[in-house]
């Protein structure tokens, strides 16, 4: 039995993406593979959590894939058709039951509540729900 | 305006960790802080989305930290107080308006549901949302 099924996991975004790259269809798979720069805008309930970042930091930017088809649970890797079906949990399709993205980015410039940082391949509007600094590279702060 | 305030981001947790830790103030930090292996017991619902794991992968395992302060915005990095305060965005503490752990972990044992992972700091009975393979190891699958 789930235990939690009575008791659902809300999430708060606490920011959106705003890029220019509008549908699901033009977004690169990986951030890596040719993702722009976004703004992120942070909602001011949780400005105050943004204190002490900086430009240049390494972060990881989670977002909620809200256009992604949480009831899949098998995919062809890579949208490959050649490539044999395998569990989400093997790949990093955005379709799976809790559609998390994580992304890798780098802080370019920070102005008001409102991080430039990049790349990431998310579209516009898509929910922010974390932020956490990269580990080995900051000394766990 | 936050757009998602009427429809709220619903998790369904895909399963639950198993640990000797049974109180956060036991947990280690992070866990690479001499944190144990751990069961991970996956809720059968989703089971066919481990297909194609093995032994000796690694994953990034995603937590819901149901223990977690969710108003915290702000705190004394590595709970030190001669630490200045500093936004939560900046930090790994787990108290933040989403407090989602990320825990990347080695494969040691598939066992038809349930697969054995660590090192992980998670105390027993946490939630698990998400599993995701390290993208640097595995050729973007």
């Amino acid at each position: 039995m789930n235990p939690q099924k009575k008791n659902p996991l809300e999430l708060r975004p606490i920011g959106v993406i705003r890029s220019k790259i509008k549908e699901r269809s033009k977004a690169p798979k990986q951030g890596s593979e040719g993702a722009p720069d976004v703004w992120l805008e942070i909602y001011p309930f949780t400005a105050p959590a943004l204190d002490g970042l900086a430009v240049g930091d390494e972060l990881i930017v989670l977002t909620w894939l809200h256009r992604a088809h949480r009831d899949t649970l098998k995919v062809h890797p890579r949208s490959d058709p050649k490539r044999r079906l395998t569990g989400v949990f093997a790949t990093r399709s955005p379709d799976r039951p809790n559609p998390i993205g994580l992304h890798q980015v780098t802080v370019r410039k920070i102005s008001k509540n409102r991080l430039r940082i990049g790349p990431l391949e998310a579209i516009d509007g898509t929910p922010v729900i974390d932020i956490k600094p990269v580990l080995c590279e900051i000394q766990k702060r």
